[in-house]
């Protein structure tokens, strides 16, 4: 039987302000990446939040980010390597934290943002987290884009990972992701959408934006939750998974 | 044998600017109070300084704050209670994670500034912090006020505590802290206070403000190391403890 | 011809997070309350609210607040006065700056949340509040509640004052506002809260909540545009005004 | 009669941290760089510092930074041109209105750390800097490194500038900073900095790192305050100057 993980960003509320709806997600995922308060997250709302992912059964991740609460983590910021290693103990123990008083423990890590661009690719902000969270926990499982290079890096420094990828989002013919200023590059039909992603399950593969059909060796899939569209989309997913017999389920439930 | 803990508030510096002067008092203090992030502390400088600590054997206590950084946690705040144990939550948990790292543990929760003096007598917000206490770990010690309602609060919901005395401050003869606003409230002699300290060890006892002794059942004594006058003071204090025969030893190692 | 001002709180929101209908809202109000960082309000943001109160020629007021963004300004602070005045006029000066660029001026202040109720009553924060606008801008206007003491103390430091009452809020006997905390403290019928601002446009007066008819002299009434029903609230007010021949109007414009 | 302006970073404390030598350096500069919020300096502490530079008669000018704190602005951000134009007008707008408070102007705005390196060759950020300075008052003058394409652009878009040389560092053939990364980048010894600037002074030129005389067209010379050494230099450059005719003005006295 085939199962597959639904991952979505959760707790980016911030004290009076709200994001997304975190009930309705928390219904459709199996694994909640919840901001740890350098680019959203305040303590009672990531509280509440790991309480109700708690409750549901969703594994918690610690969405680490970039220290940049007004740019909502979006920015790209030249931190030292000492620096990022240590915000990423910070923010990892913080969501320990929580997740210890909700009952429940941290699983893995997912770099928010403009952080998880940067490492996908930089081998010395890379190295950083991953020293991080080696440093903190050498059992947590970095996700990181299928296909990337930080996730060989992690490999070779000896941490578990997991790949991801993207449901709304057009890949190019090499297995990249089309980039958002380029036409196509997000996907807005909830079937088209479906659709891909019982491919990516089933097979492992993904048709690019030119047509052609590319292997993507992914574990879990990133569903968004920040607006009624995307909750729509996300729905979606689930639902075909479970006509076509697809188990959603946490890959740390593997 | 008679000993006793010396406790400092380290850690306190953030980012570019320093505060104090942790190498100097982690030669002196056998337990250090670790600035979380809240009032004081960016994750370099907490890391920094809990491996320093690390490496001299001294035990290691979260500093929690109210959120409150350019007021350096010295302002009285109106938080909620869910806010309060969150933060606290959070706070320690954050603290971990960088302790972990160090290889150590967090043995013990010491609140900062306004916040200590409010819980020392204000039973909601007390109850709030006690309740974020046990929320992340019951094993946690909780440092206190010696003679403070807080103590007790802390005892009747099944945490431990430990009673500090102040080495640079005066007493009322009914074992509060003389107000800061009145004259003699702060000590600067040393060899005053370095006999004060002694007596302290030796038989549980201060000389009150109006000359008269009074009991204080302190388990530890803290100094403070924010100026070099400060640390002169505890240099003092821990030479005639030694000199006296009184073993200057973490409560935790009791 | 009777005019009126309508107020509303605007520019709330931050970074990624939005809050309040601040389009819907400047269709409605002729004073904008605009946020100015400490407890909401990042540049951009401010930046574009103030271009938008500018198009639509409503005026622009400062809403100042204690540095407490986790806690959106709502939570009393024990600031020294100092500290208040200086915060006050960085504040100000701030969103002055931001209305520079949009082409308009600041005409008035209005504290925000736990300093708005503080300096109600309390003449030491009050004293520190009116310091910081006289320092900056002696001609700034002062809004604050209705009967307060502040708007007194303001008078006799030499500040001009605007007196506001509070559209969904229920009165007491003695011309307060009942405490939230009290059965029927707000309104929600949209009817029954129109008819009672166009008796205070009228004749300067509201029923209390027992029953009894109390003098208010406002000349500006708070509205407010956080939830959908928040706005129709504040159209229902503006149309009933307009119906009546009442001429919603800034302060700044008699 | 040759004059020239000495400028330096100030008001870079924040809350209970201090940072440099403000008083001592406000007797030996003519131009005080004024910490905004954004790296350094709360509203407080802004206030003290340019009350004293107006009891010394100091210009005053915004030292407008990247929103990083915990990084003191000196790590580049990838922030948008909208982010930055308003980030700029925000700052500017802050510090005029504590410069009312404490009677007297704005009259310049120097880009600091990561941002002012940053403009000094990128057309994006620095087109942005400069349309916040128009924006909120286009007769301010932006303060650069002499030589660096910054100027021009400035220019171009109307503005004043003036060009600042900096008198602990070392230059390339080509005019520009030696890489603080290289040997020998930042000078120490206090004589022959001092006649290094004194040739600076009197023949626009300074000695390149590779022996040769380059020409470096500067108004005004950068110097530092945050350690007793730093002081001592100035203090040197200030004394070498008097004995030698040169008068230190600012540049906004011309």
């Amino acid at each position: 039987m085939t199962a597959i993980d639904l991952n979505s960003d959760l707790g980016e509320s911030y004290g009076a302000w709200g994001m997304g709806d975190d009930a309705a997600m928390l219904a459709i995922v199996s694994s909640a990446n919840i901001a740890c308060g350098f680019h959203a997250g305040d303590p009672l709302g990531i509280l509440k939040t790991v309480k109700a992912a708690a409750e549901r059964g969703v594994s918690v991740g610690a969405h680490v980010s970039y220290p940049d609460r007004v740019g909502f983590g979006r920015r790209d910021m030249g931190v030292t390597s000492p620096e990022l290693t240590a915000d990423v103990i910070y923010q990892i123990g913080a969501l320990k934290g929580v997740a210890a008083a909700a009952g429940v423990v941290v699983g893995y890590v997912k770099p928010h943002g403009a952080l998880y661009n940067r490492i996908a690719h930089d081998p010395i902000q890379g190295q950083a987290v991953i020293d991080g969270i080696k440093a903190i926990d050498p059992d947590l499982v970095l996700m990181g884009l299928a296909g990337a290079p930080i996730l060989k890096l992690a490999h070779k420094s000896g941490l578990k990972t997991v790949a991801e990828a993207f449901a709304d989002r057009a890949y190019t013919a090499g297995g990249e992701l089309v980039s958002r200023r380029e036409p196509g590059a997000v996907l807005h039909d909830t079937t088209v959408i479906a659709r891909r992603m019982l491919q990516l399950a089933h097979e492992g593969t993904i048709e690019a934006i030119d047509g052609s059909t590319i292997k993507v060796d992914a574990q879990s899939i990133c569903v968004h939750g920040d607006s009624p569209g995307a909750v729509a989309i996300a729905q979606a997913i689930r639902q075909a998974f479970e006509t076509d017999g697809i188990t959603v389920r946490s890959f740390l439930a593997a």
